[in-house]
């Protein structure tokens, strides 16, 4: 089965995570520096490179398949009205990626992505977790396992992003948990509330962060109190990713909020991925830094849907290409530093 | 022909530069708000749109054909110490360029875009500016025409790069005599000299720019005394894309110092042009801050020869992607905001 048997099991996936092959990266930084360039000259596309190798276990790793895996959910906390949007579209919204019409599908399809759309129980929104857990156990395991059973082992690369409306205040919940500071320092507009609706959006998560205070604060029991459906189902994926050995390229503030909980308990969960891009939600920097990831893109983008994450594969691609199609100095004849 | 046919000609053309198509602006901008996503939520990718419909004087751009066009040339102030390579690298380099082994190649063809290598009597160096101007006229009106001819009419899209030894030392003494401040806030470490380079570097710089001080500060005779044949070439490239309706992506401190004697004569020259990235070298953040450009990637790369230009590419397709293929409110059926 994929998935984890208990939320005991998914806490101590988290106590015993792979390492990258040391032998493909030594090998994958010995040829760059045989590249037709100054040492180092081509920055984090030489780093981008060597992390690949590193997990994908090979000194010349490749991207054929790379997927981004969508996951949507809905969210009890809507009825305090944290979205400028009805709930409504996060199913319009799954049904437009499905037919390839989203933002997320033009852009897979320009870094050459799969897209698998996974919609969990969107006419049963989670509970509002001002009030209760957002999930049971068994909803969050399935969650999970739903999310792991999007890393298809085949992929070379896997990006995961989230459509739900509602889930910026559940991200500004977990992050706020898992790394300290008041409901305002992670709480921003999302897709475009006004001030009323920040102020909205802060009470909501002050008075959940209140509620579960006292509870166990494990991985899996943040998640499920804090968290929706949709951003368990990113947790899940990527930690099955970790023990596929596929690294993961994570998408904006809510992607990367699904997984600081984990973090926060294991931060070398975040080794094999890869921050897609800083998104203009005003958490997402400190958050960025808190998972110690830099981003590869920084465009103002703050669409979520895994956005970010496919047009940074883009990227990744050309990080690969020089990567594997550049000459040596040997091959080309050309003399090297003070030669 | 292509080209200029005289400085006073060249100079002319800065005074009369053509601006975008307002309407195809107007109708793309409308495009963006009609897609289904929150307004403005793809940040720089919706700008990246609407300034292609404008040059292009589309409302839905295209790039079938984007060019890199990379430009060799040599230096007599090499003569000094200025770079950590041999000269004959350029040459070597440019042999590399054409068999396609080059970082440019690789990103190039991630790309899809086709690349120009255009060498300028690379075994006649420009003169040691420090005792003299660096081109005669002719010589500076030939590598602007040699550039000009590189930007076929036909293109959607085109990306400058270069390749000289010792061209980071002369497109300092382009941006400080463009604007201003000390040849120290200019110099950088170019391929990589140790700290004695960059004092040579910055010595060197000092002297050129005192020898020229008096001279006419027109953006010609800025190019002519203190470039390089392949900085000149750049700029004839860029003037000539302008005339055309040709965006253009820029590379990195070098690509950029090559348009800064324009861009102080006439700042909306780099109206056409997007800042593909911003380099490692250290002066490079200033002066897309002079040219008023926001860089489009941010990747420590440091290289030149259009690598970081290419690479942009990738995400200006990304952006059209987006525009021309995500749905409409109107075809998804998704209700918009508030709705």
């Amino acid at each position: 089965m994929t998935g984890f048997a208990s939320p005991a099991a998914f806490d101590a996936a988290l106590r015993d995570l792979r390492a990258p092959d040391a032998r493909a990266i030594a090998a994958a930084r010995a040829r760059q520096d045989q590249l037709t360039k100054p040492a180092g000259s081509l920055g984090r596309l030489e780093d981008i490179a060597i992390f690949l190798a590193g997990w994908q276990g090979d000194a010349r790793p490749i991207i054929d398949r790379a997927r981004v895996a969508i996951f949507a959910g809905n969210h009890g906390c809507v009825v305090h009205g944290v979205s400028a949007y009805p709930a409504s579209v996060t199913a319009a919204m799954v049904a437009n990626f499905r037919a390839g019409g989203g933002a997320v599908n033009a852009l897979a399809q320009a870094s050459a992505m799969e897209v698998t759309v996974t919609a969990l129980d969107l006419d049963r929104p989670t509970a509002d977790f001002t009030q209760e857990p957002a999930m049971d156990k068994a909803e969050c395991l399935d969650a999970l396992a739903q999310g792991a059973a999007m890393v298809d082992p085949g992929l070379h690369l896997l990006a995961v992003g989230e459509m739900g409306i509602g889930n910026s205040t559940a991200a500004a919940a977990l992050a706020a948990r898992s790394f300290g500071g008041d409901a305002a320092s992670w709480v921003g507009v999302g897709t475009g509330v006004d001030s009323a609706g920040v102020a909205r959006k802060i009470a909501v998560v002050d008075r959940a962060l209140a509620l579960h205070a006292t509870a166990a604060q494990t991985p899996f029991e943040t998640i499920r109190r804090l968290g929706g459906r949709e951003t368990v189902a990113i947790a899940g994926a990527v930690v099955q990713a970790r023990c596929l050995g596929i690294p993961v390229v994570l998408d904006g503030f809510i992607a990367c909020a699904a997984v600081a909980p984990l973090a926060a308990f294991a931060p070398a969960i975040t080794d094999h991925c890869l921050a897609g891009h800083c998104s203009a939600e005003s958490g997402h920097r400190a958050l960025l830094d808190h998972l110690g990831l830099r981003p590869i893109l920084s465009l103002d983008m703050r669409l979520g849907e895994g956005s970010g994450a496919a047009l940074a594969v883009s990227v990744i691609r050309g990080a690969l290409a020089v990567h594997n199609g550049m000459a040596t100095f040997a091959q080309a004849g050309v003399a090297g530093k003070d030669g």
